[in-house]
């Protein structure tokens, strides 16, 4: 099993290339669903974990499905 | 939009869907994420909220994607 700050390190890069994708700023992302724009940065550096609620802050203000999110690649981390 | 309380009702029962509709038994469900059957109980019942980690093992020895953990009308739930 991959250890947990690899898993959060390959999130957080998922979320900015997502972000990133949709020519989004972290500061938009922070107006669209009210998670300070400081800890999107941490989300996204892979340096802070997040609970079921931002998670579908997320997928809701990027306008994505959890699978986009969160990948197969990063559950089959998991072993 | 719905109050946490309620998305976290509405993710519990998916969950234990998802587990029944597996034959799986919430102690079989403890030895395949190794998540404790009490906390197991406690998501199922509304009455926790998690984090990524748990949400990757849940889907990991559920064998499910992300998106049937966290279908869209949950995602919805948040306004």
């Amino acid at each position: 099993m991959a250890d947990k700050s690899e898993i959060l390190i390959k999130f957080g890069q998922n979320l900015r290339n997502i972000r990133e994708s949709k020519k989004m700023t972290v500061q938009q992302l922070d107006a669209l669903t009210a998670i300070d724009h400081s800890e999107i940065s941490k989300l996204e550096n892979g340096k802070k974990s997040l609970e079921l609620m931002t998670i579908l802050k997320l997928c809701k203000g990027l306008q994505i499905k959890a699978d986009q999110l969160i990948p197969s690649t990063i559950i089959d981390m998991i072993d």
